[in-house]
């Protein structure tokens, strides 16, 4: 079974379970962030989390046996991303993004954040003048070797 | 003067200098995150933040006009990003784009993380198994309008 | 349901029946130009406009479920587009686009009109020199945070 | 003397006058939106229009003359804009382009809304909950040829 | 029926019948190459022409139907055309495109020649060198308008 | 002399003589739509011509040489022209390219019209509802070789 | 039938056949270059080279139909090509183009080799160091109209 | 020195001196189609070569020693190319790339022709129904490695 | 069959069978990089050679068949790639390409290593820090031919 | 200094010297992959090893100054290469990549190669039938992080 046809049964399932994605990742003992991405298609689950992911939202075997592989990643969002919600990501990096280098070297000298030894969160932090979208990266910083 | 000739004054005074982005940030009482930004030609300054960006830089007095400019943003960073400090950024949009959509619907409902009512910080965390990059995003959650 | 899919039903229902968009409007009371909008698979109806949409038209009960989902929005216009309707205002962009940016800012200060917070209507003006078109956009202004 | 340099005085000489683009429009007896294209590079004055222009703002003959000249338009937004401002007007267009063109055929018929025989307006529009920002874009309706 | 699916009907029946564009044009009093791009998805026929190529075709009525809708134009020609009979129109604007705007200026001041109220024809003419191709564009001129 | 810069001086000195393109044209026994095309830089001029073009233009020798070198062509207008006038004209291709290749199949056979042994005319046609712009392209039919 | 399908189902009989493009050539007279070229869905047969072709490769009668049928050229080869085999042609292209231009201008005047009054042939040149690969091409010279 | 300078140079002084490119290439025992490409800044000349050039263009020392350079090949075609005379070529890899493809292996197997072991050169033929251009192509043919 | 469902049905045999490359491989006598390469569809496997790799992973004869068809390459790697694994070597020939270049130049003079007469390898070499990936890339230099 | 200039100076004197990249990477104690890497503008020297690169090729203070900054990669290399040397990597990533992707993940799970704690070599191996270029890559294995 293809990623893209799972990631539909899964959110076609949560959806009429009435599950959260803080519900599944309970199920599991991930975040909900990691866990969204990997029902998404976008990360590989271990044998354990897919069958208990099967069970929480009722997926045939193959598509909990598609959910454990390593998928290619990122042919979901097409560049530039024509989705608003994306493209503010799109615009923070056209922005800050020199902001973000500078920084980055400043703090801690040649290397990058890592996107991969990488996790994230987002947090809904109220506000009384409108609530706000809280989005924490966290990377391992990696310098560049030198050989 | 252009913006593009500013930063470049900006960044050779700063580095003849001796100074950190947060010593040019509490010069003027601001963040290092949106000092570094609006120096490197992403925001602009207002006259009497550029006076004293000017007076501790030694730059010239068109060089302090010029940091006042709203400028055309977005100008510098080619995309995709070659460089790979940036390019990680770009990655987690396509990696951790779907994921983030979704949360940011199932929190909020349907809108966006604003990227202009908008800030972020930098941070350096501590880890014995090697310090992380702390990026945090807090943008002002916008709904759709209906009418 | 696929957006699209209910998009080619609704647009067969609505020519089937006789329908206009305002006719469509009025059933949810929303303005037409929303209405298509939503209607056309770039925003969600909510579940009580959903359903009289779905009465109006006739729609399968999955159409009606699936005209609630918020869409991965942007994905059925070509950029540049081909047709010639919506080239022009690409077109506009193009002519008039430092000018907008321009007259927004000395009005306004540095900031954007938003897209989200955001209106439009279209309507027909006549002339006797051949009937214009008018296109009104309002959008809130928003400034850019500085911190 | 190229466009973009006379646009460079222009600006130059329009800050260092302290003038606003309706001033510049007055003494010409045109609509600031129309000035405001016209001198930054997308639209020819009259010659008459010129030396007024030029008096007003102390440009040099050779940049009273390149004001006359008819432009190759369109040649300073790159495309998708890469600033935010002028990027939510591309976005309504991704986003509100079907609509529009549906709008349009269904009070129209076929045919499009004239980018040439074209005029709009900017202007602010009070709001308690924040000033918002007022685009009307008006344009003859050209009905396509059948032949 | 997609417009696709109505074009391959057409082109299929056309060649069965042992037909001609200008059978079919004079079919419903039209020009052959209006007929031609209409019958080829690129403008919509009234219905009662509808009727009369779907009766000369042998289409089938959800054919005709579809005939009637007015398309998203420009969907069917690659950019830049592989085609080599589309690219020679294509190389004609690379090289002799300055020359056309030059032209079109000095001869009628600021404005375009319409693309909608537009028409065409293409001739065959005797040559004893080698037959021919004579392609006639006419468009309104549209002054630009200032306001 | 690089091409682009005896194009900017064939410009300037045609407008300081207030002449036409005909008057040039005249002068060397040449179409006014070549001459544009030569003079723009996209055909070279013999050396006959050349010096005509040079004398009545008042130009440098050094230009007259460069209007006599064979240049790589169509490096002045991008792809898709931004420029309207010559975007109205990528549109034609657009949206009558599918009529353009089936009539010139259906009249010619298998080839095309070339774009090498072709001429092209501009012209003003008076008209009451607004004169309109001609544009005949004439271009000798190759038929694909069989071999 | 899609000229796709018709070259699948050649290439498919031609295996099953144990034929070569020689084979095909010979039944209809043509040289293995042309006949490839028509029978990979780049050219379309005479009615009668059709039949011989579909009687020697058993295709049936929509097939031999769709070869006829003059095709919408060069949809197969992805640009810059991603097989090796094509793609060093494109590198032939970059790297000896200007001398191509240079030379042919050299020995012709203003002109071009043409595409269609064109030819090639691919044969094998037996060498001790390696056998080599020979393509001829050879096309008319077409030398650039001036009128 | 730049490499694309000192084929300014070169194009220059063959001009000046009325050299054709087999002039140069007798003088370094090279065919004109390698000489040409080589002082056209895609290929490295010997020392003794370039002294030989030098001489015999009365090249400035630097631009000699520049001629030694071996290059960034590739730079100087833009892809698709503008120009006629290259787009041809391109088209001729559009059109019959695949039969390209085919014929080498059928002939050769799984392979390439080389780009590198390469040579080419260009002839004019002569023809009574107009001279034609004949490219000779001739690469090693290198066959895949399985290990 | 297409190459795609071939690899497809491989990829899922292998898994239901819980075989590794190098079992394949063995069973072919060839590399587990080649054979990986072959069964994903990037290589023509010897009649041999399909035959074996059927009767271990069970494919049907059409599988087999179609494992031996010379395949067009490249076609399943988008540009840039999308997925993190295969980016970073695009960002090596990004950052480390000048070094590349400038030494195969500085040891071979001017010549490529050949990505056809090439083979690979990919290891994991133990290290306490953590363990490595090493590619090990290996192609004959072509030197430029000069003729 | 700019980068681009420092490594022009630096490519000059080397030139100039006769030295070669071990030369100059025996000086700082690096190799030469990362020596030639640095200097070609790819990476930073620390202060010291700028000093002894400034004294051996006889920089100025400000180049040996520049050679210190962090620099933006990736910005000298085009995608796709048009040079033949660094092409052929970009190839290898097109027909291997996916081969590269299963093997990497099969010897270490979800994860990638590091480019940043990454080091490669390239040598020249001797063989009798044609020497071989060896290229090296070697970098942490990167899994990917589940939180």
């Amino acid at each position: 079974m293809e990623k893209a046809e799972v990631t539909r049964q899964v959110i076609e399932a949560k959806q009429r379970l009435g599950l959260k994605w803080k519900d599944i990742a309970g199920a599991i003992g991930r975040s909900e962030a990691w866990t969204a991405t990997a029902l998404l298609g976008q990360a590989p689950l271990s044998p354990e989390e897919a069958q208990k992911v099967g069970s929480l939202l009722e997926l045939p075997e193959d598509a909990v046996q598609a959910l454990t592989v390593i998928p290619y990643r990122g042919t979901t969002v097409p560049m530039p991303p024509t989705d608003p919600v994306l493209y503010r990501f799109y615009e923070i990096l056209l922005v800050y993004g020199p902001a973000l280098k500078e920084l980055i070297h400043e703090k801690f000298g040649d290397g990058i954040m890592s996107a991969i030894d990488f996790e994230m969160s987002v947090r809904r932090v109220e506000d009384p003048k409108g609530d706000r979208v809280q989005v924490v990266m966290n990377g391992k910083f990696l310098p560049y070797r030198k050989w």
